[in-house]
């Protein structure tokens, strides 16, 4: 019997708009007394203001409950003993977190380039002192002097390189919003350095609550949205897998992966498939 | 002997520094009768500006021996009839080039982020009519909007994505320039699709040399400073490799590729290793 549940942020709502169904099913599960948890790759807000959100569109959930990139990297440099200055890529859901535990860190928000290449590299490109770890996130103001001051930092090899997610991108119906893992592809080729990945699917990111006991993995199921995280991340952990319909991947995208011989997309294949959360009410 | 040689400008000269020798050694080659090409994966300057730079800093050359990815890139187009609009990433090195063969493209400069990416996606993001192809080379204003353009461009089946070249970066001193390669994997990734990449180390950018009986490869020399583009480009077409430590890669790197297993690595090997260019000039 499942006890506890990983659910993706992305399977109960997206921007603003609740998934039917989805509040009536997690509310179900409460009930029934399981132990819940909310996992997202999405940066851009601390675990406080993820919570006010859920709050605000009728999840009941407590803030220890969720696990969120922003506030693991930030915890993952505590422990560290981090002194020295974060340069973020990133928005105000890292630098807030990274504020929450008395990190330092360099500003997030526009940083555009200034006259040609030349005069760029030669009169505005300041490198910031005592620079110990580059962490990037999602940035919608990613820009080449990002890319170069990045880049120059990660030069020192003692310089911490650390991603909160690889997700590569959201297609919406018209248009399609580049992820957190493309600007990390652009740092590491231009680094020639691969980074520490906090997120799903590292299984870093939830183990703690493994090692401690908090859950057993086989009696745990992972609800989400996107198989190359998601699912991924409950077959690096051990959990059983439910991918719904409502987000990246989909039952086609499965097919593929299971018609496939590589071991590797063989993981990506969950144990079980429904169009949308709401859909196992049915079955409660 | 050798009857043809292909320069990397890169072992001639760096922004406007000619490299010490490399004057005198590429005129004695042509003293010699030797056929000379130049090949670069530089995509900021069209082949006439090129020229101009070359014979402003004392070099003696023609436009049609100059090989740049650029006109290339154009000519590619042109070959192949395109006749709808190019989503260009990078500069007027490409666009002046699309312009002489006719095509119509999409201007370069910054295209900075405007307001919330909410605001950016409802009001600002308005993708052009008729693009059929993605072109990226070098753009010092590469951003969040260019790539979500390009993005969403290339969801679009139909629409050709091309690159100019991979070059992952430019080390200097104090600081790292992104390359081409890291835009490009930016975009790779948020596209999830493989570009065309024009330049070094793909053959065809000069396989119609060979095609044509213009050289021939077995008595070709390549001289380049990058083994991924240059050395490799060398490998991929029959060439003999020259391998000059003035720029991106140093004995260091061949001989921990010599030690490897891996027989990607070792297409990387050149042929011959000299410090510099001007090093040949006391064997001629």
């Amino acid at each position: 019997m499942i006890l506890n549940l990983f659910f993706v942020l992305g399977v109960l709502w997206v921007y603003s708009n609740i998934i039917e169904g989805s509040v009536e099913t997690m509310n179900r599960f409460k009930e029934l007394g399981k132990k819940i948890f909310f996992c997202t790759n999405n940066s851009t807000k601390t675990r406080t203001e993820l919570l006010e959100k859920a709050v605000f569109l009728g999840f009941s959930i407590e803030e220890d409950s969720i696990i969120s990139t922003a506030h693991s990297a930030a915890a993952y440099l505590k422990n560290r003993n981090f002194n020295k200055k974060v340069y973020v890529i990133g928005t105000t859901g890292i630098t807030r977190e990274l504020d929450s535990v008395g990190i330092d860190h360099t500003p997030v928000g526009p940083d555009v380039m200034e006259g040609t290449l030349q005069q760029y590299l030669s009169q505005h490109f300041k490198p910031e002192e005592n620079i110990g770890a580059v962490l990037i996130g999602f940035d919608e103001h990613f820009s080449f002097p990002k890319m170069t001051k990045a880049a120059s930092y990660l030069s020192d090899p003692d310089c911490l390189f650390i991603a909160t997610n690889t997700d590569e991108r959201f297609p919406m119906p018209n248009l399609v919003i580049p992820g957190t893992g493309s600007f990390v592809r652009a740092i590491q080729t231009c680094a020639e350095r691969e980074p520490l990945v906090i997120g799903k699917p590292n299984p870093g990111i939830c183990e703690w609550l493994i090692k401690r006991n908090v859950i057993n993995p086989a009696r745990t199921l992972m609800i989400g949205d996107r198989c190359n995280t998601d699912v991924l991340l409950g077959y690096n952990c051990g959990f059983q897998t439910l991918l719904v319909g409502t987000g990246i991947h989909h039952l086609n995208d499965v097919a593929e992966w299971q018609s496939s011989t590589d071991p590797e997309l063989k993981k990506l294949i969950p144990d079980v498939y429904l169009p949308k959360l709401g859909d196992l009410l049915q079955f409660m």
